[in-house]
């Protein structure tokens, strides 16, 4: 291939006449000299290229990052940089943003179970919008609110029964899960009951979230027309007439050849009719549309560059062979595979080969059978130890998720901006590796 | 109940006459005030007890605890006085027997791609073992070993086509999986010759490790008859009588009653008895056996100290109500109920209650509807947030595959000694907890 595919791989990564991909005009074997293996490298201009995408397709509207997809100051300056808002759901990812100078005013304080300390601390700072999860959480926050004079403006999570995936959802009446107030039940317009009756609390707007990795709009179209209705009940019932209206995140990357993510563009307008459709049937203005993409923006931008350990076939029932590859990662820094059994898309990084493709597994370094990190995969037989490969869009929930499994130190997240008319740009830094001192750090028998 | 069951409980768990669940007469009340939740809580009286049992049960050959299960250099500690062995996989873990003054000769090295780094710091401090796993390491092994002119001693992982798990097990000719030399395919004996050939190496046993929580020995049964076939096939084709044979792993503990994991004393006759006719068939010396559990001395040594925040009844589609009870921790801190489906006990801990029971799923604090804690749980239905739970047997697998997802913390560990006839021992912190300023450690951006 003359390079990866451009819907899986950043826009920045390419191969250079020497047969190495290249990142923004680095090469990978450069990258992995510097900063060593396994090493998450993010294209930040590919980063900020789809969070200003997702900005200027819904210009009417607000767009929060989801910060739980990956963090860091220098993400969320990013973030703040295109014009976006944040999406955070602990006071850990408060914490950043607010390390960052994040505009507290553009913050969405998310979590079914936000402690009281982190509700004061949204309150403090003046996050933009909390959304409330549950009737013990509406009283905790009125507490909190009158206790301290404060008037946080307030969305209520529903739970409307669609659960999306890919090119289908399920819709149902009851959900059965954590999150939110239940439409069906009634459970919602008694929470929005509940906000109001506090006085303390603005209730500003509606949220919904119906899943992950979803590649068309039918889902929210459910979803958003019976978050219309609910706006509709309100009006009727309590006069009330709510401005916002955020309809969650979820939109789907690539992550192998055949995944069709659509058009941010077309995303945006879709959502915009499906809004303006059910709320013309109910007579109502057409709220502040708002959405939360975290793997939308980070997933494609990043690629995790490991280092072949060893390379060792293994006879099956039926006489094939499966490759196994192990690299220097695993688990510790992508549980995906083994955790939602994710598909990712591999290639030989540091060279090309035109050598016959053999039947892979690329797996971890860990002490676990489980520990995969590329299920199926094919390679070039000449692959050895010492190569490098680069698996493709890891950018979301990798080092978001990444454990210390094994007391390996979870890898470092090097930033390459694109080139300029000056010349390429040096990567940096925005997440350091963990050492052995920081793996140590928590045990006070170190040196004892 | 009058107590928490023995089985699924650390034996110095308790309920006092208040109602609170005490560990070696700590009520859990004053453990959760002075450090917090969540909170592990590590019986240090039950895991070293468990510990010596397996010493006992082999006392005619080696117990290696199995690190990845949970490490700290108290761990270490408590595991080197019991006179047990560690098996280490990585060159982390090894870094913390070495920071606890751990006999290397009392320790095992394994892992699928150990790095050169890690090998070379295996030999400069003496590992007792090394299990090869591939042929690449064998020469990387022998390459350092010449270079730095040592002798390690040396087992050949084994995969025997053997796969257990609870009270059945699978038995193929091939295995398809990343871990060792094929047995069937003659790997295994190539292997082994592969290590005479170095003339550095030195080789001593063969090791194969099977599954996990496994409750009888039918499985070992095969795995080891297959074992004792390559060690008589080495005595034949090569005149080598290889005088150790670890058989790993994997046996299983009580997470849920109705679990019935086998008794050390019994596992032990029981494996030897195997062994004896086995090298009996063969005319072959019996070889020093040596196993590797960590889930079973950890696992039941520690319970989960959690704070209930919300407490949110779910109507499910055809009138049932499910309780969504959330706590302060989730999959951070215990990933295995996402990442296998494990199934755990919960109990409620502050207090008893004789109120009804409702039908409850305890689930984290994350953003993610997968972060399920317990998926079934009947607790009572007058449970209330500030209710502390306690989560049984997280000793293995939860501190160690931890991650820091939406920047959450890590819970410290605390070690509660039993009582003497002083009184009550103080507990101890063994792991302290991760705050924010640790999180933030590793971002560069901070304070900038």
């Amino acid at each position: 291939m003359s390079g990866p595919p451009p819907s899986i791989w950043a826009a920045g990564v390419a191969r250079d006449r020497s047969g190495a991909l290249t990142v923004n005009g680095h090469d990978v074997r450069d990258l992995a000299a510097q900063f060593g293996t396994p090493l998450y490298v993010l294209d930040e201009a590919d980063f900020r290229a789809r969070a200003g995408a997702f900005r200027r397709a819904f210009a009417e509207g607000d767009v929060h990052y989801a910060a739980k997809a990956f963090l860091c100051t220098a993400v969320a300056r990013w973030v703040a940089d295109e014009g976006l808002g944040l999406d955070v759901a602990s006071g850990g990812e408060l914490a950043v943003a607010l390390a960052a100078d994040f505009p507290p005013e553009r913050i969405v304080f998310h979590g079914n179970n936000k402690s009281a300390s982190e509700l004061q601390l949204a309150l403090d700072v003046g996050v933009g919008r909390i959304v409330v999860d549950s009737f013990d959480e509406i009283g905790r926050l009125a507490d909190l609110s009158t206790r301290t004079n404060r008037r946080p403006r307030v969305h209520i999570r529903l739970t409307v029964g669609v659960e999306a995936h890919t090119h289908e959802f399920i819709a149902t009446a009851h959900e059965d899960q954590k999150f939110g107030f239940s439409v069906a039940s009634g459970a919602a317009l008694r929470a929005a009951q509940a906000v109001l009756d506090t006085g303390c609390l603005h209730l500003v707007g509606l949220h919904s979230h119906i899943g992950s990795q979803i590649f068309d709009t039918s889902g929210f179209e459910v979803a958003a027309t019976r978050a219309v209705t609910v706006l509709a009940q309100l009006r009727d019932d309590r006069g009330v007439t709510l401005p916002e209206l955020n309809l969650g995140g979820g939109l789907g990357i690539a992550y192998v050849p055949g995944d069709d993510p659509a058009d941010v563009g077309e995303v945006a307008s879709s959502l915009r009719a499906i809004v303006e459709r059910a709320c013309a049937a109910q007579g109502l203005p057409v709220p502040r549309l708002a959405v939360e993409p975290g793997r939308a923006i980070a997933g494609p931008s990043t690629l995790t560059l490991y280092e072949v350990g060893t390379v060792k076939p293994v006879e099956l029932d039926g006489g094939l062979v499966r490759h196994y590859v192990s690299v220097d990662g695993g688990m510790s820094d992508n549980v995906r595979s083994a955790l939602y059994g994710a598909d990712y898309t591999v290639v030989l990084a540091g060279r090309e080969s035109d050598a016959a493709l053999m039947q892979t597994r690329v797996v971890g370094k860990h002490c676990e059978s489980g520990d995969i990190v590329v299920r199926d995969a094919d390679l070039p037989d000449d692959l050895h130890p010492g190569d490098l490969l680069a698996v493709a869009a890891t950018g979301a929930y990798c080092r978001s998720m990444a454990s210390t499994y094994n007391f390996v130190g979870r890898p470092p997240v090097v930033a390459v901006p694109a080139p300029t008319v000056a010349g390429l740009q040096a990567p940096h830094v925005i997440v350091r590796r963990e050492t052995e001192a920081d793996l140590l750090a928590l045990d006070p028998g170190v040196g004892r």
